[in-house]
C-alpha cells in the first residue's frame, strides 16, 4: 500500500493519517472543514488533497458521521477515485445497507471500525498510537472482494492494530453492550446528580466518579453514535431498566419484611461480578492480578521522581499507579501495581529509605 | 478524648483504632472474630478489651454491620461501658429508629458514617489515613445532648476527617443517590457482560471498565448495604430505570423515522454532563481545570522515573497520572495532569529531552 486518501481529518481519521505516515505511506487528506485539513497537515498527518488530482489511491479511508458514509463512498466510486474503499464509522449495519440502497459497488468496499477513541475530538487530538494494540472490526460481506479486504487488513496492520473480523450485525449488538448502552446507563446515574443537593453531592466519592466518568461526552456526538445504532442500543437498555425496576421492587418488598425479595438482589449483584470479571485487562489479555504497593506520598514536586526512582534501583517494573489524594490536604496515597512477586521487594526497599508504606 | 472502644474491628473499625492510636488515644478493640481483634492489634489499632474489664471509656464506637448496631448499643449501655456512643455503619435512619425502639439511650448516642472505604474489607486493608480530608456524616437527633456530639466531633477531628451535620433520612438519601444506586446501576450494565459473547468482550474498552467498576464488590456485604437503605435506594433505582426505559423509547422512535423523539435523548445526556459536572474534584473542592501533557513511555523499568526527574528538575507538581497501556504492546502513554500554567513548560522540557510528547 503506498498511497492513501483519507477523507474527514477529525480525531480518528488524522490519526490513522500519522500512523500510515510513519510507516511511510503517502497519505492525502480532505475534509468539508478547511481548518481541520490543515491542522492535520500541519500535525503531519499528510498532504492536503484537491479533489481529482494525482493518481489513483490504493485505498480510500472514509472517516466520516455514520449517516453521510454511503453518499460519500458513492461520490468517490463514480469519480474512480481509489481501488478500494473502507470507513472507520461506530456504527456499521446501517452504512452498509445504505450503500447498497445507493448502488455503492460493494466489491471494493469493506467496512471497518476501530475501536479507539479519546474523550476529546478533532484533529488536534489525534495521536500516530491511538490504535497501537486495538481490536479493529473488519466487516465484509459475501459481495467483498478478496482483494479489498486484504487492503483494509493491511490498513489495520499499518496501524498497529488487530483486525476483529466480525458481521456488521454482530458489531452493532456489541458495541451496544460495550459502549453504547453504558454510556446513556452512565448519563442517567449522572442525571441524579444534577437534581441533587448541594450536601449530597457533598458525600460523593470516587465510585461514583468512576462510574459516571463517560457521561460527560458531547450530547450531539453522542445522539448521533445512539440514533445510528437504535435498535440494538434500545434493547440493551430495555434489559438494563428492567433489571433495575426489578431491584427496586425487590427493595420495596424487602422494606416490607418480605425476605424471599433478597435472592433476586443478590443474583443481579452476582451476574454484575461475572460481568465485570470478563472484561480483558490493559494488556489484551485475561485481567492480571498484580499486587499493589501502597505509599504514602507529599503532594509535591519531586515526591513522584523519589519514589519511581526506588522502583527503578530495585529493578522492580510498575504496571499501573494511582494517585489517591485526600481531599483538602496536601498528602495522599500513590496505589503501585507490580508483579505478584515483586510487592516483598519494592515494599522492603520503601521501608528502608524512610517511605510509609501503611 | 483519652480512651476509646471500638466494637468490630473490619475495615473502618481498625482503621479508627490505627488513626487515633497515631494521635496518642488509648484504644480496646472487641469483636466476635477472635482472629479479627487479633489481627487489629498486630496492625497497631489498639489492645483487646475483655468484657467488664477497666474504667468507663470516654467514647464506645460500634462497627458492625447496620442492622446490629442498636442491639449493640443497649448491650454495651447496659453495662455503663462509656460515657458517650456513636456508630459508624453506612446507613443512619433505621438503626437510629431501632435504638428507641429497643429503650437505649439517645441522649449520649449520636449516629455518624465516614465516607470512606476501600475495595478490600477486612483488618488486613485498614489505614490509619483512610479518613483523612473526607466528609465524616454527623446525625444527631433532638434528644442528642450537646456532649456526646462533640466527642464524635472530637473523633472525627482525630481521624482527620471533616463533620457534615445531616439529619439521617437526609444522608440515607444522599447515600442512595452517590453510593447506592451508583453500584446496582453498574452491576446492571456488568450483567449484560455476564451474557455476552467473547467477541463482544473483546471490543471492550476503558469506558465500560470504568462504568462498571465498583460492580466488583462483594455482593453479600451490598445486600446488607442495600436492604438497610431498601425505600430511598429504590426509588432512586426506579428514576434511572424509567429514564433508560425512556430513552430506549426515543431511540425506537428515532429508529422508526420519527426525528421528534431526539431531544428526549439528548435532554438525558445534557442532565448527565451538568450531574457529573457538579462531583467535586479529589481535592475537595469544584473539580479542578488541570492541563494533561500526554508522553509515550516504554513499559520497563526507570520510564517513569526519568519521567517523574523531568516534572521536578522543571519545579511542575504532579497532582494526577493515569498510565494508558496499549494491549498487547510494551508501550504506553502516560497522561500527567499538571497546573494548568505548567504544561507548556512540561512539555517544551519533555521535547527538549527527547520525549515523545503527542
Amino acid at each position: 500500500m503506498k498511497t492513501v486518501l483519507i477523507l474527514g481529518t477529525g480525531l480518528v481519521g488524522t490519526s490513522i493519517g500519522l500512523a500510515l505516515r510513519q510507516r511511510g505511506v503517502t497519505v492525502l487528506l480532505a475534509d468539508r472543514d478547511l481548518g481541520a485539513v490543515r491542522l492535520a497537515r500541519e500535525m503531519g498527518a499528510g498532504q492536503e488533497w484537491r479533489a481529482g488530482e494525482g493518481e489513483q489511491f490504493d485505498l480510500a479511508v472514509i472517516a466520516v458521521p455514520p449517516d453521510h458514509v454511503a453518499t460519500e463512498l458513492r461520490g468517490l466510486q463514480q469519480r474512480d477515485v481509489a481501488r478500494f474503499y473502507t470507513d472507520v464509522a461506530s456504527v456499521k449495519a446501517k452504512p452498509i445497507a445504505r450503500a447498497i440502497q445507493l448502488g455503492c459497488d460493494m466489491g471494493t468496499y469493506v467496512a471497518s471500525h476501530p475501536m479507539a477513541g479519546r474523550e476529546k475530538a478533532g484533529p488536534g487530538a489525534a495521536r500516530a498510537d491511538l490504535f497501537l494494540g486495538r481490536p479493529w472490526a473488519i466487516c465484509p460481506t459475501s459481495e467483498s472482494d478478496e482483494e479489498a479486504r486484504k487492503a483494509v487488513e493491511e490498513l489495520i496492520e499499518l496501524c498497529g492494530a488487530n483486525a476483529v473480523e466480525v458481521a456488521a450485525e454482530d458489531h452493532d449488538r456489541a458495541v451496544a453492550i460495550v459502549s453504547h448502552a453504558p454510556h446513556v446507563a452512565a448519563s442517567a446515574v449522572a442525571a441524579r446528580l444534577a437534581e441533587a443537593s448541594d450536601v449530597t453531592l457533598g458525600l460523593a466519592g470516587q465510585g461514583v466518579r468512576d462510574v459516571t466518568r463517560i457521561a460527560g461526552g458531547d450530547p450531539g456526538l453522542w445522539l448521533g453514535i445512539l440514533s445510528g445504532n437504535a435498535a440494538p442500543v434500545a434493547e440493551v437498555l430495555e434489559a438494563v431498566s428492567r433489571d433495575l425496576a426489578e431491584a427496586a421492587t425487590a427493595l420495596r418488598a424487602l422494606e416490607e419484611g418480605d425476605e424471599s425479595a433478597a435472592p433476586e438482589v443478590t443474583q443481579l449483584l452476582k451476574r454484575g461480578v461475572v460481568g465485570h470479571g470478563r472484561i480483558p485487562g490493559k494488556h489484551g489479555g485475561p485481567a492480571a492480578a498484580y499486587g499493589v504497593v501502597q505509599v504514602v506520598i507529599g503532594d509535591r514536586p519531586g515526591q513522584l521522581a523519589r519514589l519511581f526512582q526506588v522502583c527503578d534501583e530495585v529493578g522492580v517494573n510498575v504496571e499501573d499507579v494511582r494517585l489517591e489524594h485526600a481531599p483538602g490536604l496536601p498528602l495522599g496515597l500513590a496505589e503501585v501495581s507490580v508483579q505478584p512477586d515483586a510487592v516483598t521487594v519494592l515494599t522492603e526497599a520503601l521501608h528502608e529509605r524512610g517511605w510509609q508504606v501503611p
